[in-house]
C-alpha cells in the first residue's frame, strides 16, 4: 500500500501543493490553489483540509496512506510555532497544533519557514546534497535558508536564515521594510535594483527607458555591456559577495544556492557574484562554490516534505 | 571502575589538560605543560601523550579507564583534519589518526578548533545550557564559536565561527592580519583598541597616560567616565553589537556569551555591547540575552571532552 506526504508551499497569492510518495519523497502530482484573501490561517488551513480530502476521496487512497503533512509559511517558525507574521494573519500559534486539530491523528506534521524549507529542498535536490549549504533568493525580498550539518537553522525563535537583513553598508539612510537600516534587501531587492538603475542612468548613455524598467531588463541591458546595466548589476553582486563573505566565516557552507528571479540571469550573475564573493571571502574559504536553484517553483514543497520524513525518522529513532 | 576523559587545550604557550571523569563530564584535576618551542604538532602530541602516561602510571590508573581523548587547537578543524594552521607547525593532517597511532586503540578521540570547543564548553557549564549559543571572545585576537541545534558549527572546512574576521565596515583601508580589510578584530582585538585610544586621545583631556596604555587601563577609565576611555570603549561595543545583530538574523542564538580578557570588564561592558546590539537588531531578535563567559580558562578543555562524549554517544546510536 503507497504511502503519501503533502509536501505545501503557503505563499502570499497562491497555495503550492505537492503529492509526493514516502519511501523516495519524490513529486508525484502538483497542484496550486488560490491564496484566501484575507490571508487568515485559518481559512488557509481549512483550504488545505478542503483540498487534500477531495484529493483523498477522488483518486480512492485511504486516510491511512497519508502519513505526513508538511507546510511551508512565509513567516518566522520555531518548532511550528509563529509568534507573528507580516505576511499572513497569524499570531502566537502553533501550525502543529492547528494541524492536529482538522486532520487525522495517525499523520506526521512538520511546519518551516518557507525560504528555509526551499534551501532543504534546493540543496536535497542537488546530485549530492551537502551538509552544510546556503541558499539565497532573489526577489522583491531577499530571503533565505541555512543548513547545518544537516538540519534546518530555525535559531532561537524562527529568524535563523533571514540573510535579507544582514547588515552590509552603513552609508546609506533609508530605512529597510524591517525598520533597520542597511540591510541587503536594501540593496538587492528589485524595488531597489530598480530605483539605483533609475538614478544611475540620468547623464549616462544606456539602452534602458526610465519609464518601462524592470530587473530582466536591467540585466539584459547588463549582458549586452550597457553601462548603466553594468553599474547596477555589479553593485548587487557585490553586496551579495560580501554577504556571502560574511556566512562563509560564521556557518561556512559547502555551498552557495542563488534562487528566485533573479537567478534567472544565470552563470553570467552568479560568476559576478562570486568574483566579488572571492574578493571579500576570508581564508580559504573563497573555494566554496556558488550554484543556480534547479527546483523553480517546487524547492518549498520538497522540502516541507523532506521535513516531514526527517520528523518520522527521528521519532522512529526515538 | 571509574572511567576517564583527558580533555585538552592546546594554546601557543601552554597546553591544558583536564581530567574528567566520563559519567558525569566532571573536571577532577587540571593541569599545565608549556608548549613546544617549535610548535611541532608531533613534539606537541608526543608530550601530551609523555604527560598522560605518567598521570596514569602514578594513579595506579588502567588504560582500560581511559576511554576519551578530547583535543581543542588554534587552528580550523574539520572532522579532525586540519588544511593548514597559523599558529602550531601542522598542514595537512588528520589529528584523530595521529592520536591513534601514538594512544592504545580502545579510546575514542575527537579534535576541535579551541574557540569554538570553549563554546560548547561555556554553553554546557550554564545552568542550563542552550541549544543555540554563539561564544564570542576578546584578546589578542577575536575569536568565537557557534553552536546551533546543540551541534558545533566546523563547516565546510574548520572556518565555521571565525567572527572575529566578519566584515562590519568599510571605512578603513588597513589590512588584517588574516590579509582582508575590515574585520571585527581590527576594532575589537587589543592592539586594535590601543591603537585607536592613543589616537583618540590626542588634543583631548584625559587619565590615561599613552605611553602606558593597556586595555585594562582603558576600560577603568571608561568606567570613571573618561572621555577617551569612553569613545574607545563605545567604539568596541558597537562594533561588536553590528557583528551580533547579524549573528542574530543568520544563526539566531539562544544566548551570546563574551569571553576573553576584556570580558573581566564585566556587566558595564556586555551591558554597553548589549545597548548597540538592540540598535542594530532586526525584528525581535534584540531580546537575545548577553552573558558573560563563567569557565573562564577551562572553557577549552571542557569542550574537548564534551565532544568526546558526544561522539561516543553517536558511535553508541549507530
Amino acid at each position: 500500500m503507497e504511502k503519501y506526504i503533502f509536501g505545501i508551499d503557503v505563499g502570499g497569492t497562491n497555495i503550492k501543493i505537492g503529492v509526493f510518495n514516502y519511501d523516495s519523497v519524490k513529486n508525484i502530482k502538483k497542484f496550486e490553489i488560490k491564496t484566501s484573501k484575507n490571508k487568515e490561517i485559518s481559512t488557509i488551513l481549512s483550504d488545505i483540509k478542503k483540498f487534500i480530502s477531495e484529493y483523498v476521496a477522488e483518486n480512492n487512497i485511504n486516510w491511512n496512506q497519508v502519513v505526513g503533512i508538511g507546510l511551508g509559511v512565509p513567516c518566522p517558525v520555531k518548532n511550528g510555532y509563529v509568534e507573528k507574521c507580516a505576511n499572513l494573519s497569524v499570531n502566537e500559534t502553533n501550525l502543529i497544533d492547528e494541524l492536529r486539530r482538522i486532520f487525522p491523528a495517525h499523520i506526521t506534521f512538520a511546519v518551516g519557514n518557507d525560504a528555509t524549507l526551499a534551501a532543504l529542498g534546493e540543496n536535497q535536490s542537488l546530485a549530492k546534497p551537502y551538509d552544510n549549504a546556503v541558499l539565497i533568493t532573489l526577489g522583491t525580498g531577499v530571503g533565505g535558508g541555512i543548513i547545518v550539518n544537516g538540519q534546518l537553522v530555525e535559531g532561537s525563535s524562527g529568524f535563523g536564515g533571514e540573510i535579507g537583513h544582514m547588515k552590509v553598508y552603513d552609508e546609506l539612510v533609508e530605512t529597510c521594510g524591517c525598520g533597520s537600516k542597511g540591510c541587503l534587501e536594501q540593496i538587492c531587492g528589485t524595488a531597489a535594483i530598480i530605483k539605483y538603475a533609475k538614478k544611475a542612468m540620468i547623464g549616462k548613455k544606456t539602452i534602458l527607458d526610465s519609464e518601462k524598467l524592470n530587473v530582466k531588463k536591467i540585466f539584459d541591458a547588463a549582458k549586452m555591456g550597457d553601462e548603466v546595466g553594468m553599474e547596477t548589476v555589479n553593485r548587487v553582486a557585490k553586496y551579495l559577495g560580501i554577504a556571502a563573505s560574511i556566512l562563509a566565516i560564521t556557518v561556512e557552507p559547502d555551498v552557495f544556492i542563488i534562487g528566485g528571479g533573479i537567478s534567472k540571469a544565470g552563470p553570467f550573475f552568479t560568476n559576478l557574484v562570486q568574483k566579488y564573493f572571492r574578493e571579500y571571502a576570508r581564508f580559504s574559504t573563497g573555494k566554496i562554490p556558488f550554484q543556480i536553484a534547479i527546483t523553480g517553483n517546487d524547492a518549498g514543497k520538497i522540502g516541507s516534505a523532506l521535513l516531514v520524513k526527517h520528523h518520522m525518522k527521528g521519532n522512529h529513532e526515538d
